[in-house]
């Protein structure tokens, strides 16, 4: 196994660039930081191509896991110094262990996974999230997604790309889960047409309330950007809007936080 | 009124140093970024004692309202250039205004706010958060309870000052809400004690679903730290534990996001 000393080694700042998204697409790979998220991301089959190991930092049972993991498999594992892998790590996750993948299907991140892979049960929860721009509520929501049991995510026409780092973190590893897909609005719209379910968009301004609305039986709960909202796609006569009671002086909450809170009304009413 | 075009003027100096903890405690002040932000604390009778506004970058509306609010009113209001703003500002928050305000009560922020001024109906909704330690956390849960409704916040043992500008910006301002207060675990123990309410703490272990708890008629809901929840003080027979179901691969949620769905199930129950 090679045991990097030096920042400046070829594969370190290959892989320190893969923080970046156009080097992401460039290089058609991609960053898992942590233990479990990389667990996770070889459980789901990402093909991780290779592996940093910082012995030293390797503190966390999950970390340790994942270095074992990658060890008993293919990639190219190193052993680098807790100097180098600060200099790959994200943020304050030095966590010890890191991963490089490849990004699934196709160089263009928008066509990594598609509605075709989705599988559902009978009258199935699906979340909808369009154009939200932050990643990590895009984790955030998937991880509540993931919590609450919603059968499948689409994320439609997306502002940031699904292998950004602080996705998958926020996501704990559930962004690699087979039902999370990428699709258009149009897409999207067509699809939820042809499964016959009921369509729920959280609007601030809907008249009917979130705890009002019927989720058995099928339903999609749609959610838009931080700043901007649903597309104008969304308002046809087929899509209902809901929203949470405001009862304070914010008139409204964190995306990710409605989104939560939706799911967990919606698995209320469906399993009582 | 006084133009400011040097990032080493001793106002801005001064001012900027209050990013950091050991200097608000030192100097008794804190920082509001951004206009809904100082508007929320004007209303709130918040004691602002200083202002730096940005004429060029004061394009948003409630930004605009804050700058006039403050130089209508007492504190001592300086214009600055966008280079010195820049300096002041709070990562990419630039939205042109910028206040200073006293911290309330004494110099130790712990015992800034007390269970003593808490007003309440009857049978409350309370929260209590134990030991959260990321400021962004304390921040989102006081924005959740502010739109669910919740009617008194105690942040019980803080790990984190409640004037940190990242809970303040998280909280949208809501943490100048006159029910929002500190408290050790002891005192707010005792305080729920004696207001004779049901009392459940949210635990990954618990066995009582979150959705099969009885919130009305009085209710807290408690929870604890992101990495080791709540301390042993939360163990006594009068607190029964409540738990989300978990139906993925994740096995909690993010703390805020738990306290958005508990507050809001809450209030579900209370309001039908």
């Amino acid at each position: 196994m090679q045991h990097i000393t030096s920042r400046q080694n070829v594969r370190v700042k290959e892989a320190a660039k893969l923080r970046d998204a156009r080097q992401r697409q460039k290089q058609g790979r991609f960053l898992i930081d942590g233990g479990r998220e990389i667990l996770r991301a070889i459980e789901r089959g990402v093909d991780v191509v290779e592996a940093f190991i910082c012995e030293p930092l390797l503190v966390d049972g999950e970390a340790r896991q994942a270095a074992e993991r990658l060890r008993q498999s293919s990639p190219v594992v190193a052993t680098v110094t807790a100097e180098v892998f600060e200099k790959l790590a994200f943020g304050e996750r030095a966590t010890g262990v890191l991963a490089v993948a490849k990004t699934p299907a196709t160089a263009d991140l928008r066509q990594a996974k598609g509605l075709g892979q989705v599988a559902l049960p009978a009258a199935p929860l699906i979340a909808v999230i369009e154009g939200v721009e932050k990643p990590g509520n895009v984790g955030a929501i998937l991880r509540s997604a993931d919590g609450a049991g919603v059968d499948a995510v689409v994320i439609a026409d997306p502002r940031t790309d699904l292998f950004n780092p602080n996705t998958i973190r926020a996501s704990l590893g559930t962004v690699f889960d087979p039902n999370v897909c990428i699709a258009s609005t149009e897409e999207t719209l067509a699809w939820l047409g042809g499964l016959g379910v009921k369509v729920y968009a959280a609007r601030p301004e809907a008249e009917l309330l979130y705890t009002d609305a019927d989720y058995r039986g099928g339903a999609a709960i749609v959610l838009g950007s931080e700043a901007e909202g649903l597309s104008g796609a969304w308002n046809g006569s087929d899509v209902t809007g809901i929203r949470l009671p405001m009862r304070g002086i914010a008139d409204s909450l964190n995306v990710s936080t409605t989104a939560a809170v939706l799911f967990y009304e919606a698995q209320r009413q469906r399993t009582i």
